[in-house]
């Protein structure tokens, strides 16, 4: 069950964009496992991905194809990630994208593909390429269907979408993300798409997605591995006019990255609140860092402690597991006696001990709720950073040890 | 339930080392939970500590007394860790070396103090005070009651015991450890002290501990929570006669080190064998690497996976996982189409991809076993490095998360 609002909002269509969903047989019948997005000449698009050095197949293509640009499809199938396939797996994410170009006179290298789903196992490439004409014949309001075509074992879709305007041209921001699902072998992987119709220069395109995917994709973590196929792609079709945003200066840029980094946070911690065997939602806040990095090193180390992460499925106020976390994140010179933290408003270390308000009544209240922040000042500077993760639990277990049995 | 063969071995007595054992009442009653060990004048002791920024009041003490030298005593406690303590576990710390100085005609900076246990709880300090002279009645025989001493929730005592010879002279070197336990609430402390009759110099003591701790206490992960109180003690009472060794280029060097390490190794991994939850004890091992470094770090990586802990609790040979864990362990420029794993003497992975010879029958055999070893070869130098760990299962979230209920 996912922790949380996770309901999808309404969402809304973006001018320039056409989705197809089809059944392509890749793993299961009569499941919708290929999605296409038709972009409209002239949208410019982004991507970030995984740092894994075995990155999948369609990632070494989507990277490489994005470097010419001009992108004009984006292709997904579930049920098999196309990762570990060596030679074969790269033959056929390039028939992926010779089954578009084929069917809609571009150039393969206008597409991008993404696969999700079993590693080590070849693509049934020619179910997908057979089901390539179908999930051509797309349309603008699909988005929800695409939500749910995405998704491998998530037990929810997801979906984000704004409305805004730019000096009184009302523009659409929509995307969807898939997370922390698992087919027989699998991993967690991560696939996100945000579109606009604003018209944005591809620089900026650029720009907007790397720091807002760094905010929030690169801010949350269910079980700290990283996978093989994640990615996140951006695109600005520019079709709801408006004269293009070509410099950071433009006074629209910052109105835009806010929204973009909305829904992309949203995005992200829907991929957190259908973590696997997620029973909490969990926000740690690290301020008083005397740079951004120590206070995400501090964040993460918390996040991804096993004893923090089972204390907080067991709601109990274990604070002596957040200060050991806090403390092996390698901050030079880290005076302890300056840190304190809280459990949403109960402080339960003071100066590096135990509160002297702390009650273990609050500190239970606390922990017992589904969303918890736990808050950390450092004591050292100003910054700070926030990470998203959520609990680890029984089903965590079961559902990555038990799918065989 | 420990894993594999964690029996006690006959331990050897250290001639120059008195051990009593007695009930402190720190938290239990009828429980043994103080350990006094009395080193003969002219020991020669170093110590080696957690690296968490939130150590404990004892590791203070500990790493402060140490570098005044001349250590005649070690005082244990179980129960309580005496971390998160503030200025009144200092106090408490200190008042437990003050103990045995009025007792036994030392000064306090000779007594170095370890505790476990509870976090952010104070010491009931009298008992502990009340309780020493009875430990401060050693004997020679007593190290698997010091072994048992020293357990908290670990499921079996810890020892390693061996003679051996230097230029035709016994020696013995016993040791205990102490591993992942629990006691609410609680973290994974690691406390280990090995001792030896031979003699060597101060000088050589330290290096001794720190080279083997290492490559043995160093190389093992359950959860990659680092405690607030792991510490190691190496100590050479030169009583069992011959010459002191003072430099590494006395042949006995090599034949001692031999033999502290293979002692340390034991007691590491009886730590990973009765870890919490463990059903089954890897070894991982990481050849071909550049540098002991990278391989230290794609080792850890993979041990510290919970999804591939998970895949061998539930014995799936699910290496795609392994994979993914090499792939994130920020190996530069790895050239993944070098890379070759194998799962005991089954080759899983052959350059990057699944291995021609595989087969899901046999995968499935080598997972089943309860020793496994994970071999990667990282095809880029002659480097390796090995780090043992054990699976991740149900049992480890229930005796993490359920202690209170």
């Amino acid at each position: 069950m996912a922790v949380g609002d996770i309901a999808m909002p309404q969402m809304h269509v973006v001018k320039g964009v056409k989705i197809g969903v089809t059944e392509a047989h890749v793993r299961y019948p009569n499941r919708r496992d290929l999605v296409i997005f038709e972009f409209v000449e002239g949208t410019n698009v982004a991507g970030v991905f995984t740092q894994n050095a075995f990155c999948a197949a369609p990632v070494h293509v989507s990277k490489k194809n994005l470097q010419t640009g001009d992108i004009r499809y984006l292709i997904i199938n579930t049920g098999n990630a196309n990762a570990g396939t060596g030679k074969t797996g790269m033959e056929n994410a390039l028939k992926m994208c010779n089954a578009i170009a084929e069917a809609s006179h571009v150039q393969p290298n206008q597409v991008l593909p993404f696969s999700t789903g079993v590693i080590g196992e070849q693509l049934p490439i020619e179910r997908i390429v057979d089901a390539v004409p179908k999930a051509l014949l797309g349309k603008e309001d699909a988005w929800g269907d695409a939500a749910k075509g995405i998704m491998t074992t998530d037990t929810t879709p997801k979906g984000a979408s704004e409305t805004f305007e730019l000096d009184g041209i009302p523009y659409v921001m929509t995307g969807i993300s898939k997370g922390a699902g698992m087919i027989r072998p699998n991993m967690a992987t991560m696939l996100s798409f945000v579109v606009t119709d604003a018209p944005i220069h591809q620089n900026l395109v650029n720009k907007l997605l790397k720091e807002s995917a760094d905010q929030s994709f690169n801010r949350i973590t269910i079980d700290g591995d990283t996978s093989t196929n994640d990615s996140c792609i951006f695109a600005a079709t520019g079709q709801a006019g408006g004269k293009t945003i070509e410099h950071e200066q433009d006074p629209r840029y910052l109105v835009l990255k806010e929204v973009l980094f909305r829904v992309m946070k949203r995005l992200a911690q829907l991929i957190v609140r259908d973590g696997e065997g997620a029973t909490k939602f969990i926000t740690v806040k690290v301020e008083g860092g005397a740079n951004t990095d120590e206070c995400c090193n501090v964040a993460y180390s918390i996040a991804q402690s096993p004893l923090v992460k089972t204390a907080l499925f067991a709601s109990d106020p274990n604070w002596g597991r957040i200060l050991c976390a806090i403390g092996y994140a390698n901050v030079e010179n880290l005076n302890v006696e300056n840190v304190q933290v809280w459990l949403d408003e109960v402080q339960i270390c003071q100066d590096g001990g135990l509160a002297s308000t702390y009650t273990e009544e609050a500190g239970v209240e606390a922990m017992s709720k589904t969303e918890i922040t736990i808050r950390v000042d450092l004591g050292r500077g100003e910054a700070t950073d926030t990470v998203y993760t959520c609990d680890l639990s029984y089903d965590y277990v079961k559902i990555n040890a038990d799918y065989r049995s």
